[in-house]
């Protein structure tokens, strides 16, 4: 190892360096992965404010370069970004506001600010960030990322006076190399799919023809916001707890459970004190580092501790969910569940599904499958998603007489937690976390339950209505010639018929 | 967004966030993936110094805890790492030596890291690490990793005098949270395919049992030494050509050209300029950010340089490939390839296929795959690999009257590159580019074609010694008799039958 060179490198080379695995492995990909990025920054934008999201989206071939580069700008009206933030927010690698346990979209903005990178990286170009949180000032930024130092340059700063009424917002733009012919289709799925997820927000996007795609929202209704909660101690490794033991003021071991422990109560921590035969009493910081060791394998083992709240957690709950999927799948059938909250490692997650049948809903020779993960579409590498998983191999479809190569299905998968457990950085495929593959079971048994009532009342009124034509025709003609035959008047059949029809459930269905 | 907090993280702690998209999902993975690392580091360790590796590695349980925790402990003959730079190699996440364009096996030692990081966070107990160089002094370390400033934290530091022999190599030591069990047949199955791509290095395992398992080296001879080379340009984007500028003492760009880029002569240089009119003598200093745009995307796109060099990589060979193939898997037929050097993006790569039929491969009522990447064995998420997709979806293996549900065949394939296009930071699979996925569908049909006229030659040897035990067993009645009914001498008819042997070529087959 003579000669050997030994160095640092910044955050910023090291993702620089393997951006592929962030989703940027060519062109076409990086188009949509930019492109979702700042989408999914300016939703999470609206709603931690609680407004329903305005999202414009305009993707140009940009004709200054002599090969494909767009000009991709975004504009939202989320929370704005404090102006002094700006230059490290959008031009600092691992610096951001998405750090605590909490529904989000992203990861702490890592994917827009390796967006900003790659476009840098293609083009030479600055981005250019223009935000407002909605006070007395606009803040106008040219920045370049230093790669090497991991931190913003800037090119160009301005402060503007905000109009009246004031404007809130934020909009980006970059330049970067890409290919839209390949990625067009992905990317026009992309806009629908989180449409269908998230009704309430209005989406549109100007495409590099100058075609307009506009996905208007079907209601202003927001679901409730998501919060953040104190660790569960069933998720709190030695490294966590001894952080929280660093920074707190409790001066004795119960106090320090019940005030920074989410779901730990006055009686819960007296039985887990008692069940491993701590002093309540102590002082956290007398702990030595081989208790607090121990401490914390008590604390992800105890079985007595309450699940994590999901009152943390944002889903969509089944109104919204049907609203979605009737407004883009337009189908014959559907019906949306929310299972009740669940847990994987001390982090909640809620499971939501919906199935879609017949009408709009297209006929793909298989299942046709939509997975969200906290509101966000997931569009490449299904076949490694835990519902792919659910769908394809465990569910039995033949016994809710529903033949996948045949039936026009559609089952949508929402997982909604404060730590999706994806298997990749670039947000594609969630792990097939035992505890998460059984409660998406559950929920896709019961909407193919309620498809295969649905379809065995459709196949019973069906054959009422062709036993009901057969009768309707020779019943007036056994009336008519009974009639002719007695001489009597003709008896009113309608009513006969109509009492039939109810009996039998067409009613609605006719 | 008013309260809202920015801050930054260190990249220790944002992979301790993210452990589970480094291969620490859960203990029974991260006791494999911790043996994985630090044996990876050993063999790049012992063949960056010319040196057969011998790589002793030793679980065991560990009592002193109320969990499962095990003490892993790693010894290699490697070049051993200078002792000033000890603790950061060890102790700061995106340090290290692995920086160049070199084909290694690992990411710059973040997976070494990160299994210290785990078995810090599970069991607070210090790292001890004792290497030496070779020369006067060994270095004797006990560190904790600072996760919140990236940064080691020196518990124990000794200097020891070197023994006589000098001793050379690194032994590492952590205890971490396991679960042996339910990671015992993954983890048999790594040494047992390391030992099959790496048939140079001497492998020894004690398991927690107490079981040895010693993979023994068949040869001493290492394959050639991979190199280091300078970008290629059909790999360089406009960050790698702004910093090859700024750092170049150059003052011409046909100069830069030549001197700064792989495979590049004067004459293609010359090429190069003119098809894109660039002034030869022009000095890179002056050129502006949007000409080092322009002149990245011409140097990716001008079809005139020659491939990249595999003179670089470090391929098994055929032979050694198929002596591995042999020692693991003692199978009746075994052919082994090594296709030519090719490229995607300034990336050189070399594909190796063998095959191994009958005798000890496994029947598994499919092909068996076997995996490899720069000689590291990849054993989860098969079917995301391009290799499955050539084996199982490309290959048609009727073609070459190969049942894959019954015939027992095992594919093993191997890729080098300066740079593997793996799809995680775990290193599980790889990722289907085109170029790669052409490469390795023609190695597989080079030996399924090999193995089609093996058993073909079988077939008809089969056939033949079926006719030939027949002709054996009459005709020596037939002579009797004929001897018998003319008085003549019985006829030497062993003579004819070894003709017939030989002609049907059944003499080697017998």
């Amino acid at each position: 190892m003579s000669g050997q060179e030994f160095r640092e490198i910044s955050p910023s080379e090291f993702f620089y360096r393997h951006r592929e695995i962030v989703g940027f492995t060519n062109p076409a990909r990086a188009t949509y992965t930019s492109i979702r990025e700042f989408v999914e920054n300016s939703l999470d934008a609206a709603e931690a404010i609680g407004v329903p999201p305005d999202i414009h989206v305009t993707l140009m071939r940009d004709e200054g370069f002599e090969f494909e580069v767009y000009r991709l700008r975004v504009e939202d009206n989320g929370s704005g970004i404090p102006g002094e933030y700006i230059p490290y927010a959008f031009g600092r690698i691992l610096y951001g506001s998405k750090h605590t346990l909490k529904q989000m979209r992203g990861i702490f903005g890592l994917g827009g600010k390796m967006a900003i990178l790659y476009g840098q990286i293609t083009t030479n170009r600055p981005v250019h960030i223009v935000s407002s949180t909605g006070g007395r000032d606009v803040y106008e930024y040219r920045l370049l990322i230093d790669v090497e130092k991991n931190s913003p340059i800037i090119v160009e700063e301005r402060i503007h006076r905000n109009g009246n009424p004031k404007w809130r917002g934020t909009v980006v733009e970059v330049f970067l190399e890409g290919d839209y012919q390949r990625s067009s289709s992905k990317i026009i799925e992309y806009f629908k799919e989180t449409a269908m997820a998230n009704p309430y927000a209005e989406l549109s996007f100007i495409d590099p023809y100058g075609v307009l795609h506009l996905f208007r929202r079907s209601t202003t209704k927001l679901p409730p916001a998501s919060r953040e909660v104190k660790p569960h101690p069933h998720g709190v490794d030695v490294e966590t707890l001894r952080r929280i033991i660093n920074s707190t003021d409790c001066k004795t071991l119960k106090e320090l459970l019940v005030k920074s422990f989410h779901r730990v109560g006055e009686t819960i921590a007296d039985r887990f004190l008692k069940t491993y035969s701590l002093d309540p009493y102590r002082d956290p910081a007398s702990l030595t580092p081989g208790e607090i060791v121990d401490l914390a394998y008590a604390l992800k083992n105890f079985e007595e501790f309450l699940p994590p709240d999901p009152s943390c957690l944002s889903p969509l709950g089944e109104e919204l969910l049907l609203e979605g999927v009737r407004k883009e799948l337009n189908p014959e059938f559907a019906v949306a569940i929310q299972r009740k909250p669940s847990a994987y490692s001390g982090y909640p997650f809620i499971v939501e599904v919906a199935l879609a049948y017949g009408g709009g809903t297209p006929q793909t020779g298989r299942i046709t499958l939509y997975r969200f993960a906290n509101k966000i579409p997931l569009l490449y590498d299904e076949s490694s998603d835990v519902s792919w998983k659910v769908v394809n191999q465990v569910i039995d479809w033949r016994h809710y007489k529903i033949d996948p190569t045949r039936d026009p299905v559609a089952v949508i998968v929402h997982i909604c937690s404060t730590r999706i457990p994806y298997r990749t950085l670039g947000k594609e495929f969630i792990a097939d976390r035992p505890e998460i593959e059984a409660e998406i079971t559950r929920a896709v048994r019961i909407v193919a339950r309620r498809l295969a009532d649905y379809l065995s009342h459709k196949r019973r009124v069906e054959k009422a209505r062709e036993y009901f034509s057969v009768y309707e025709r020779y019943l007036r003609k056994i009336a008519c010639f009974s009639s002719m035959l007695t001489g009597m008047d003709e008896p009113d059949i309608d009513k006969l018929l109509r009492r039939v029809k109810r009996w039998k459930g067409m009613e609605e269905a006719l």
